[in-house]
């Protein structure tokens, strides 16, 4: 057993109830920090790290447990889209023991907080034993899974005391959008104009989730209501779909209450079934190409009595405007910055029910923070 | 529109109160059908298909909605661990938009009983337009997709009344079966004394979904103490975590109970923080390879209190005893006819749950049989 690393001061609330509401707002200090590990500012790019080559990758494959593999799940979107990469993304306790087909040139990433999550790493060593490039994209510099990787790509949230997974998470998601962006360039599919985009869009992340936290109040006041909830459905598509799973399990692991995420675009095939008068819905609506798409999952929610509340933008709230119960309002942005932003509100959402609940935020029954066994 | 092409015989309920009972009931028949239209019985193997050789794929794509998705999920497993061909698999509404990345050489299959499902249809058109070779796998023969795809892979479940899908989903798992094991020859996985093996076992699936059957009047006790839960949550491992999924769904659509499917090396990620006391968890746990694993979350869910329903067989419900509340027996068969007796007794918990409960079973509110609009 290593003693404690935590310097004192890294360890203490401040003026802060929970250690998770702490987390929530030092994220957009640590991503900028996880995005300085990656970013270029002088040449405008993304670095290249040691030994990860996406150019002659066949696939990605991403592998983590829980939060870690949600933030996989959304990054499957980033690589295919914006690097041409064919991406599968997998449960750690399931991809180790189905006996995985791999194709030659398979590059495997691997993400856990702790570097120490047991499937895993189990998962990580079948790869090592295959042949693939393994990748530990990790919170903890000295742990296992940093120590046996091929690369490790780091996150710098630092310390993470809350069990339920917030800071570490979005710099999961921050360092993973940068590396979609380096598979695009080695992968030839960015010229100099769209890398210098993409790059802007990434420092804007920070700034994003700033603005984004001053939905706290508002999402604090909402809360009280969402507190009596016996079942919450989440609905969102593309990125936002496993947003929508992050944010009901964020929900479930500290309030207890059961909360469901669901692909916008499934309603029709079973769960519109679950929904009856009261039954609140929260919708990730950003006013994107899909917006018309997802207004009409809220059309057929609310024509059945649902109690929907919108994570949008001005544009979007102005167009649902009558139709849902409540919007909150999270700035305009484009890419990933705009995903992080609605990380940072379904986080809160979390919080506030739990809090207003009474629960133990920062140690929920039944959690371990990290968890080292099977 | 055109007139209803169903034979007033095939359309009666005959002795069941319900089409979906009847459904249910015949799907060792149906099934038998279906698997008559993939296996050569006088050589032993199965039957190639004109135009698909799996040989040369690099990677098999499988899409669609809901329970079709689940068997596709399913499916991965097999086709991955049989033949060692890479698969993925989409939901339609999610894949037709997120501009998926594809390699040379991929097969994209589509699931849908109807062939007429909005989502699953544009998916394929997307496919085709890529230049991939295309497959439908539907029920319904003079459908749109199976006129527009490159080959057609039937399955022979007759037409389907009951809106949650019954006899579908088992017959599209059944000819996903057959088609793993025609990918494993075709890939040189498999030598002779492995076809006929896997053929033997691909033949007793009706047998063994019979066996099934047999636990219908167990599953309708259980039935009635089920039917006061407010939440149900169903965990499997490997192929059983997808039948998880299913079994959650199928309680979801015409009981209107929040349940929710896991895969179990995810409860401590997160999902455990719900379990209290009375609490139900239904954990499909044949006597296999991963029982112990399964065993270990029945524990953990057992600690904190839940009431525990097990999905297993004779050597599985005498390693449990004393510790589940009630195991449901079913045989002990291998691979997909294992798997597709806990689909049928999933199938039996939901249609009795919801008789217990009195909903309207073969209309359930909110859902109709065919999405053929987005």
């Amino acid at each position: 057993v290593q003693p404690a690393q935590l310097s004192p001061v890294l360890a203490e609330k401040g003026s802060y109830r929970h250690f998770m509401e702490k987390e929530i707002h030092e994220q957009p200090e640590v991503v900028a920090r996880t995005l300085g590990a990656y970013v270029d500012q002088v040449e405008n790019t993304i670095r290249a790290r040691d030994g990860l080559d996406f150019s002659k990758a066949s696939r990605l494959l991403i592998v983590g447990c829980g939060t870690a593999a949600y933030a996989g799940e959304v990054a499957e979107y980033w690589f295919e889209r914006i690097a041409r990469l064919p991406t599968e993304v997998d449960i750690a306790s399931e991809f180790r023991y189905r006996d995985p087909a791999f194709l030659e040139g398979d590059v495997a990433l691997f993400i856990s907080q702790s570097g120490e999550t047991a499937d895993t790493l189990e998962a990580m060593r079948l790869c090592k034993a295959a042949g693939l490039i393994t990748v530990a994209l990790v919170n903890t510099a000295h742990s296992t899974m940093a120590r046996e990787a091929d690369i490790v790509a780091p996150t710098l949230a630092g310390p993470e005391i809350g069990v339920a997974s917030t800071k570490a998470f979005s710099c999961q998601l921050a360092a993973l959008a940068c590396l979609a962006v380096r598979a695009g360039i080695e992968r030839g599919h960015l010229d100099t104009a769209s890398v210098t985009d993409h790059v802007a869009q990434l420092m804007a992340i920070p700034g994003t989730m700033s603005e984004a936290l001053r939905a706290d109040g508002q999402i604090d006041q909402l809360a009280r209501d969402l507190s009596r909830s016996e079942i919450v459905l989440y609905l969102g598509r593309d990125q936002y779909f496993p947003m929508a799973l992050e944010g009901a399990l964020k929900l479930k692991e500290i309030s207890y209450i059961h909360a469901e995420g669901y692909a916008a675009g499934e309603l029709k095939h079973g769960p519109i079934a679950l929904v009856e008068e009261g039954v609140s819905v929260i919708v990730l609506a950003p006013s994107d190409s899909l917006f018309a798409k997802t207004r009409s999952s809220i059309e057929q929610v609310r024509a059945r009595g649902a109690h929907v509340l919108a994570l949008t933008d001005e544009a979007g709230a102005e167009a649902l405007e009558g139709l849902v119960q409540a919007s909150i309002l999270l700035p305009a942005a484009r890419g990933a910055a705009n995903l992080m932003s609605a990380a940072v509100a379904v986080q809160l959402i979390a919080y506030h029910v739990a809090v207003h609940k009474g629960t133990d935020v920062d140690q929920p029954r039944n959690l371990a923070k990290s968890v080292t066994v099977e």
